[in-house]
């Protein structure tokens, strides 16, 4: 009899880690990814704010899997699941499966609003992050050649949308820059002149973290030059700034450079995966899951991270992050070894380790089983806990040593304005 | 009276270097580059084979310049020159200068074959390395998925063109990818199945070096698994391979990937500053300069560099190689600063320290004034050399740890493919 043929759609933290528990055992896996490498998002925004280098936080996936040898890494790209034939469609040609684990990721949501994509960039890959350095870079390059102050104050007006840990994390680091990388950078203005904005619109910044910590997260963004702005709502975004709902007041914030970290949805992926399997996916675009991650009626199927709705304890959906991924890629692949030795698998139960995020040097917050922490404490803790999960040995060195001069330095070094977009449209002459 | 105006163009080694020397005095520079960074062109091809991030090798020009307070970096586009007028023309906008300096480096040069730029990319930019890196990477991974033995085997055959020390230096690490980086990455062939052929027009290899040291480096790059075929020239370029001339016969070879290193010509700034100064640019594109390397009835104007046709010693213009252009810059500051203290200044005269070209993990070659130097010798001096010119000692110890790492794990930690480019045209399907 051939043997079991597990496949894996997505090498994320989910899909990777089901890769790494199936290794060596007796099922033939195959891992099918559109890129050729894993990303370690939580150090995305590193990226966008030109501390670390894209290969700092991203390991080739063959690499990684090169020593089991039951699993074959594919670059192809997934366009469709036919669930009754047990193919996936590829872009170049199909693939049989026995088992499917889906782990597609998510994309950025703009709330019906599209149109503010090219505009306001969100940060889910590579190439957003690099997209996102060079408008950092470049409003502070056009700024030094503005003559004119109010045209100079909207290149140096940095508008993030979100204040979730990623929002709070690229205002921090932009406030980094703004006060310590550049300084002496500029002959035409200070960039501790830039004005840099974290719109939300809760009622606090890092609403899924207790109160008491997002009012020390504002008052350490505050000491970095950045201003919360709650209860806001974006409606409308333009090339030359962005109008905020603020209670019953429009306001009009002139901006060049505004980031969009204001919420998920699921991959294109999860709406086909739900579909195939007659499944409705919910308002975030995530697949619903049984308890043990596998799609209703499909006990073969399983839909893994971010792109998935798995209920935990309170009956509400998983938050998508790192650690709920990192979990259930092992457990399914318990869940498919425990069936082909007749066992059954206890349902998937979700340890949360806790909640870290970092504002900038030395500050951080962390809740952690109830425990809250701030401050330098919480900041080593978020250090050394990325820097724990980044995969692969030479990422974690590099990582630790861009860290160490940025720390000693203020200097980042991953400064640059890559792709020949030299002199972008709607740049008006200065000289 | 209002201080001496120097405008640089360009931040390469020349302009860097020039800018540098000019740092503190008495003078008001102004850099102007299109790009926010230096960039370190002899590891370049390590970028383009994934040993090496962009950002290791890149210095943002503005941090570089950041304590010299008379000098201001400008990123800009330069279109052309006006030199009667001394104004030099941007895209944007104009800067008037007093004295200028225009080292715009140099591109690859088809010979009249620019339709062969898409499918033989050259190495000259970063952009250049990573599309380079792109094309590498996937050609394997499109190896991995092709049934067909001989369209597999043309996915794994690479033809680079132009024996030079680039050349070299790509096709021993391809021949290092194969046999050490990818080893048991893949499960449809063996990487060192790869076939990595070094087309040169000449009798030898490194043709600039004495011959012992070319027959040298093609016993090396043969234990690399690189076969160097001379006397070749290259007739047509298409998608599916190349035709060689090889003395009376027509070769064809089936290939994927056709690397350029065959020449390099001028930068198109050279071609508007010539005819703006009323002279002729050389075959290689390059402005002919006289002994201070000021251009011939116009004493205030200055090319370097790549670009510049400046006569050795031997009446031969000087190579371009980094090190000229590093002795042009301070040269060319001092014949400024003379000028303005009515001091004369001695002919440019230039200092060869001599020749390094890598192959391979232990294998270089070097001639230092007539020494010659092969295997690991060769191999530890250009290793310190190149660290040691290396702008920024964040990216040395950074290069240093890659290169450690690289020598004990034989793996490459920046074997990205990036760009959006996931499935490109012609790809024909195969599972």
């Amino acid at each position: 009899m051939a043997q079991h043929h597990v496949v894996i759609v997505g090498g994320g933290f989910a899909g990777l880690a089901a890769a790494r528990a199936l290794g060596g055992k007796d099922v033939q896996v195959t891992l099918i990814d559109r890129r050729n490498f894993h990303l370690f998002q939580p150090l995305l925004y590193q990226v966008a704010t030109g501390g670390l280098s894209p290969a700092d936080i991203c390991a080739p996936i063959r690499a990684v899997l090169r020593r089991y040898k039951n699993v074959r890494t594919i670059l192809a790209e997934v366009t469709g699941f036919d669930l009754a034939g047990k193919r996936v469609l590829l872009a170049d040609g199909e693939m049989a499966f026995d088992s499917l684990l889906v782990a597609a990721g998510a994309r950025h949501h703009y709330f019906g609003n599209d149109q503010w994509e090219p505009l306001a960039p969100g940060l889910k890959s590579i190439e957003d992050a690099t997209a996102i350095r060079r408008k950092i870079l470049w409003a502070f390059e056009c700024a030094e050649r503005e003559p004119d102050i109010d045209k100079r104050r909207a290149w140096l007006t940095f508008v993030v949308v979100g204040g979730g840990p990623t929002g709070v994390e690229l205002a921090g680091a932009l406030g980094e820059i703004a006060n310590d990388t550049l300084r002496d950078d500029f002959r035409s203005f200070r960039p501790e002149e830039a004005r840099i904005l974290l719109l939300d619109a809760g009622e606090q910044i890092l609403s899924n973290f207790p109160n008491e910590l997002g009012v020390a997260a504002e008052k350490d963004l505050l000491s970095l030059g950045v201003r919360c702005l709650n209860k806001r709502y974006v409606t409308a975004i333009d090339e030359d700034g962005a109008t905020v709902k603020n209670g019953d007041k429009m306001d009009r914030i002139e901006t060049k450079t505004v980031i969009w970290a204001a919420g998920v949805k699921g991959s294109p992926l999860a709406a086909k995966l739900a579909e195939a399997a007659g499944l409705v996916a919910d308002r975030a675009g995530r697949v619903p899951v049984t308890a043990d991650c596998s799609l209703e009626g499909f006990p073969n199927v399983f839909a893994l991270g971010d792109m998935a709705a798995c209920l935990g304890a309170d009956g509400k959906p998983l938050p998508g992050v790192a650690p709920v991924a990192m979990q259930q890629g092992p457990y399914v692949a318990r869940v498919i070894l425990d069936r082909l030795n007749n066992r059954t698998t206890p349902a998937f139960r979700y340890v949360d380790k806790g909640n870290l995020a970092t504002i900038g040097r030395h500050s951080a917050v962390a809740d952690i089983k109830g425990l809250h922490a701030t401050g330098f404490i919480a900041w080593l803790m978020w250090l050394f806990v990325h820097l724990m999960f980044l995969v692969g040995f030479q990422n974690r060195l590099q990582v630790f040593i861009h860290w160490a001069f940025q720390y000693i330095s203020f200097n980042r070094n991953a400064r640059l304005i890559t792709v020949n977009a030299l002199i972008p449209k709607g740049y008006t002459k200065t000289e």
